[in-house]
């Protein structure tokens, strides 16, 4: 920190160059302003994910005093959503606001790092993260991509799907078109629900035209936004498969190494205070957008029926024994993973659960 | 942030002066490094509170690259650890790292910014903060002192309490000696529990005497390096009074005004990460620990029995209808906060409640 030298540039544009200190033993590193380039897999400024994507990067130039600003580009604005890891590895962007699951055709293994089926909470995940060696496998599963990660926060649980006809039993699911991302979707084929892939853009058409008659998006405040409830009126909760959804702001390694020791921290610690906003944010507005969906539009929530809680455990945990034999960090990274969510689940049921089920006693209807 | 000058001071300690460009209508604000203190109401590197209080003070430092440096004392080595608050509002310290409630001797409200029995958890309470105004309604309460309060973390849902009998029905609190802070102890009252305020050194010898045949202290973490199983067998889970207390990091306004404008955004920056990993620190601590409770101590969890949930919650009301009346900033902060735990309580059974729920039933045991 001490040896770095400061560069101004003033008003009018003229570079001010101020030395360091002659007591410094300062190399030669002339550390200007800089820009760096942010990529993210989300519309600009969407509710969540894009809004904090961009509070990410408006803080590293406010931390930094503007010696490193961030221009943030949204989906397809210099590269398209899924491409987005690509372009950091490659150095066509400097870093990236996303999900890790988006890469898992690179390796299965980034699965873990957004989240898995019946997996981690929020506050569980980040306990994993930074207490429980999960950011040590995470650096280790990027590493060979030349891309450095951060926990930038997460959705919280998220909601289950929006289904056109009530389900009442397995049976009811099988055969339904269902639009469902991620492992989820592995997870319902094997209940023989008929999974499609359709593009966040087309759901609510995909629902109008019959050509999903079930589609999973995020929660109460972004589904509300999609309108998904004008075709489909039973709002299933929660996502079995999205307890705790984690975004990354992920960075290309040779660039970070390269910043002085305060500006990499800069970058990590407003990786970690988004990490703060995000979760507040979601929890908020969904908390703020259940009632209207039930009150002015008429949405009936519904839990997931019994023996389809149960054929849901089942059927994770074929998907899991598959996709875990992958290779060796999807073993490590599973163990790791597993160890993590058997001790979460043991203290979770005593305080989060004990506590939600108390208050609801205590406080009433 | 254009407007300051630069003074670093040399490894031999001359000061050296770097004028801004001239271009810069700069005040003579002379910028050097400086040294705030920090004041905490815990002991030094007490796992969870000191240790994130600790790792916040580092983080300033390392974010402004040495600009802003913080020094941290435990509770008593500057001031008792009841006295931060003031301490802050005087001057004698910069900032503090502790929680609301222990002020609220000079305005009841501040019950509120660490929570309230039945109240908020720390993702609702974040949400309430950052988005619900809860923030804008903190410095209001502060600002008659001339603090600046940051939300700077929770320890999650903590747990009921150590009985050394077990307690089956609201017959059996009656008369007991109950060892529990806050407005925890207030509700207890109104049941017929016979409430001591044991200072927390002092909790295990009290149990040991028979002083107490209760107490509460933090969560499975905390209590298990306080050894308080080895008294009392019977651990009641949850604590329904502190649902996700909040920390804080608050500094006089004073000196915080009078920061360049990167490091205000630092300080609340360093609060705002803290946030982050503390949550974490506790959630995976707290879950580490409670197996060895179990498996390696005989201690027995406990949910709060039926009846004593209803009473809790009749209890629970008269308390918060009597000291939210205390004057028109209870007033308006109740209000502000009843509302979000009315919405927040309708999200959490769909989304917290029911996954975790869910994720019993789909694991099993």
């Amino acid at each position: 920190m001490k040896r770095r030298q400061f560069l101004t540039t003033g008003a009018a544009g003229g570079a001010v160059a101020l030395g360091a200190a002659a007591s410094f033993p300062a190399p030669a590193i002339s550390q200007g302003r800089q820009q760096w380039t942010m990529v993210t897999s989300w519309p600009k400024n969407a509710p969540g994910v894009g809004v904090n994507a961009q509070r990410a990067a408006d803080m590293i130039g406010a931390l930094s005093g503007g010696r490193l600003t961030v221009k943030l580009y949204a989906a397809g604005e210099l590269v398209p959503p899924f491409e987005a890891f690509d372009a950091v590895a490659s150095g066509t962007a400097d870093m990236l606001h996303a999900t890790p699951y988006y890469w898992q055709g690179k390796n299965p293994v980034f699965h873990w790092f957004t989240g898995v089926p019946f997996g981690l909470t929020a506050a569980e995940f980040s306990g994993w993260i930074y207490y429980g060696g999960g950011q040590q496998l995470w650096d280790e599963a990027y590493a060979p991509f030349g891309v450095k990660p951060f926990y930038a926060g997460n959705s919280g649980v998220q909601a289950g799907g929006w289904f056109v006809r009530e389900v009442t039993g397995l049976a009811d699911l099988r055969g339904r078109k269902f639009r469902i991302a991620g492992l989820g979707g592995a997870v319902m084929q094997k209940m023989g629900v008929n999974v499609v892939l359709t593009p966040p853009g087309e759901i609510f058409a995909a629902l109008q035209s019959g050509a999903v008659d079930a589609a999973e998006w995020v929660g109460p405040w972004n589904d509300l936004a999609f309108g998904l409830y004008q075709i489909a009126k039973f709002y299933y909760l929660p996502a079995f498969h999205e307890a705790g959804p984690a975004l990354e702001i992920s960075v290309n390694k040779q660039k970070y190494d390269a910043l002085p020791k305060d500006l990499q921290q800069i970058v990590a610690a407003a990786a970690q205070a988004t990490a703060t906003t995000t979760l507040a944010d979601f929890t908020y507005h969904n908390a703020q957008s259940l009632e209207p969906l039930v009150r002015d539009h008429g949405v009936q929530l519904r839990e997931w029926p019994e023996e389809v809680a149960v054929e849901m455990g089942r059927a994770t945990r074929e998907v899991m024994a598959e996709i875990s034999a992958a290779n060796d960090m999807t073993r490590k990274v599973h163990a790791s993973f597993s160890a993590a969510l058997e001790k979460s689940r043991a203290w979770s049921r005593w305080s989060d659960l004990s506590y939600l089920n108390l208050r609801e006693k205590a406080l009433g209807a």
